[in-house]
């Protein structure tokens, strides 16, 4: 009896710490999501808001169902304006007014379509009708998910296209039960629209969020974020008291960020004019910036390799080349923060041309340290890194070049302003020669390789 | 009167040219258009089957609507099931399978919570009752919006969490007006499992597509082309009668992948056991995988920039380096063959170890080709394309190594058939010795940098 009951407070103590073990973790599983979710609040605290944006325009457009006098018009209809809030709700402006407009015209057109294939299979009789619509229904529907995979309508129309068939589909073979088949196209058109409309406007009027704003404001971040690296770099390699190497990380993230450019620029597409940015601004030149970013970053990440190296080239074989390498590195580090400074400021950053000038001069200066002559009785492979990195830095010199090439092309499509032509206003003197100067430089290309 | 007449004429005539001109236009863009669509035709004839089964889905699925005994049961809500199979069919088995999962079982929780809020707020006077369900589809929706931004859910139940949203205001909104809500959440549940089955059968049994197959592929394709380029480059950079650049070309598309590669992942994890694949490939890995491939394509892009380089080398330097160079490339380029065919057959690519030994000891003698005591009188800036040329492909011997250690992981995840025991069993003679020597050399770095 003893021994059972013993048994029992056994078993009933596994239990409980079975029970107490399992609880821990369901805790712990709930704190852990709690830590990530403050994280992604902090991180950006526009999610925040969104995520109330969203239950706010759900909730407006249910009371469809709650004041009778909205209802009536609609009755069960109302429902698709519930379903557009939905699923047209996104993050930035640019997508939600993208998502819109596609399902608005693809409701049209598929509506208009289902009605006309619906008219068209009444003349026949009952057994031919279900015939041509099940047909039509099978050639659109097949039609128009091959036109899915063309690359050009994907990155834009793909949800309309999705919705048209939808759309068509629904209203061609419910015609066939009923016959209010315009009544019903009407009211899904009018409730998508109504759906759609206020899903824009919230996203408009509260707290909009810009994809054009996010996309100028990551390319400028970018740039400094290469700028930052270059800052840091001639101090780490060429100084021996090194400082805290994982500060000059901050470019990895530029490395990363390819997929979301182009979504961004999709969306922007579709945004109206806002804030700096009008209407048609040129987003697709940012597709561009962002890939001659992307190209001295890889360069960058180059060197960040030899920055972290074991094998070391003796200081007295760098300091050779120190100075022209840390001379290039903090004057590309400069013309960057420049066009960054332009981007945020929306102004032609005419002040970068001076340091890149500097950065080429430097270069020039390099291929004069590099005679064999002054390298006496040295091992071939001592020379090598250091060798390597000199002329990674000069490809840097040439993907500056190239960053402020396709800003400047930028800054022209969108008609920034130029410091330079106020000035010259101010002070009466022709500064035209400048000018051109500057463009012809910023065409050159480095000459030593 | 003859010259209204000449006037006439001439309006009539610039008219005829602008319809023309027009109509001309017209034909211009559908001709177009037409060999667009013959091309992604070509390149994929799985996508015109897609379309097709697309339309077959559809056109099935409708049948609910012509058919009474079917309609009966379901009535206007047969459309979610039209719904359902536009929205969820997709490309791939694994991707048509994640969406069906997700809209069903987020139908189920969204409409079973849609029930159970309706219910509470019955309790309640109707004032109440409608204050009670805006105020929980309110928050549920913000709450619900906001968890779409954790990574991890974002990855595989971004939709799922789209279709809870919906479906909990659809059923808790409407329920203030129909009573029949445990109705209306039921039909809707199964007509949406009819629906993503219909979709899921389809596209199982006609001409599946199977992200997985597809992703394995493209993994050996891959380093497939990277392997061309290795064994043509010796060619093109060492001889002066230089054949066709352009075919070296093909490892580009490699970089361009990564988008792709990561929607594969995603969708070959929803699949069951297909082909030669069991349920739960370790398909992660392919990422991994994926990524060593795409830094070595970064190298060989930096190569293929030397090999396009209008400074060259004088050859007489070249040819010191030649005879390592072109060793460590052409055995870099068999080990990636024997690895991309090795995936390809699904055994353990044992064959390739020895093409990666032989490169490092390349790589070994290079090192000693090196020394500056065997370039007397030569202009630094001569060699050091040269030397960086050299530096390239041993750092693309470790990329290959890196291509083989990950590649070797995927094997031994993924349980391939193993030819060394395969021939130690028929021989007699115990091979562990050797396969442990190559597992460790496997785990060596290449020493010279």
């Amino acid at each position: 009896m003893a021994s059972e009951n013993q048994e029992n407070v056994k078993g009933l103590k596994s239990a409980w710490s079975w029970a107490k073990g399992y609880f821990e973790k369901i805790v712990n599983v709930v704190i852990c999501a709690a830590k990530d979710a403050k994280k992604l609040g902090e991180e950006d605290p526009r999610r925040v808001i969104h995520s109330f944006k969203v239950g706010l325009a759900i909730t407006l457009v249910s009371l469809f169902y709650y004041f009778d006098f909205l209802y009536e018009g609609f009755g069960v209809a109302a429902m698709w304006a519930v379903i557009t809030v939905v699923v047209v709700f996104e993050f930035s402006v640019g997508a939600t007014f993208g998502k819109g407009m596609n399902r608005g015209i693809a409701t049209l057109l598929g509506g208009a379509l289902g009605v006309a294939a619906h008219r068209l299979a009444s003349f026949t009789g009952e057994n031919a009708e279900s015939i041509i619509l099940g047909l039509s229904v099978f050639w659109i529907s097949a039609l128009a998910t091959f036109l899915r995979f063309f690359p050009k309508l994907k990155a834009r129309y793909d949800y309309g296209l999705l919705i048209f068939i939808l759309t068509f589909s629904l209203i061609s073979v419910s015609g066939y039960r009923d016959d209010e088949v315009l009544e019903m196209a009407h009211k899904r058109l009018s409730t998508v629209l109504i759906g759609g409309s206020a899903a824009v406007l919230i996203c408009i009027f509260i707290c909009p969020i810009w994809a054009g704003e996010d996309l100028h404001n990551l390319t400028a971040t970018n740039i400094e974020k290469l700028a930052v690296f270059l800052e840091g770099f001639g101090r780490e390699y060429f100084e021996t008291n090194k400082g805290n190497k994982a500060s000059l990380d901050g470019y990895k993230s530029v490395l990363k960020v390819k997929g979301n450019e182009e979504v961004l620029v999709n969306s922007a597409k579709w945004e109206p004019g806002h804030g700096r940015f009008r209407y048609r601004h040129p987003w697709g030149q940012y597709l561009k910036v962002g890939r001659s970013i992307r190209e001295c970053a890889y360069k960058i990440d180059a060197l960040n390799g030899y920055l972290n190296s074991e094998m070391q080239t003796p200081m007295e074989i760098r300091s050779k080349v120190q100075e022209s390498c840390t001379k290039m590195s903090s004057e590309c580090s400069c013309a960057l923060r420049e066009l960054a400074k332009g981007l945020k400021t929306m102004t032609r950053a005419m002040s970068a041309e001076p340091h890149i000038r500097n950065a080429k001069t430097a270069a020039k200066n390099l291929k004069s340290s590099l005679q064999t002559s002054l390298w006496p009785d040295t091992d071939l492979l001592d020379i090598i890194p250091a060798a390597a990195v000199a002329s990674l830095i000069v490809d840097i010199v040439s993907c500056t070049i190239k960053i402020a090439d396709s800003v400047h092309e930028l800054a022209c499509l969108s008609k920034f302003k130029n410091p330079a032509a106020v000035i010259a206003n101010q002070t009466g003197q022709g500064r035209v020669a400048v000018a051109s100067d500057i463009k012809g430089s910023l065409n050159l290309n480095v000459v030593v390789e």
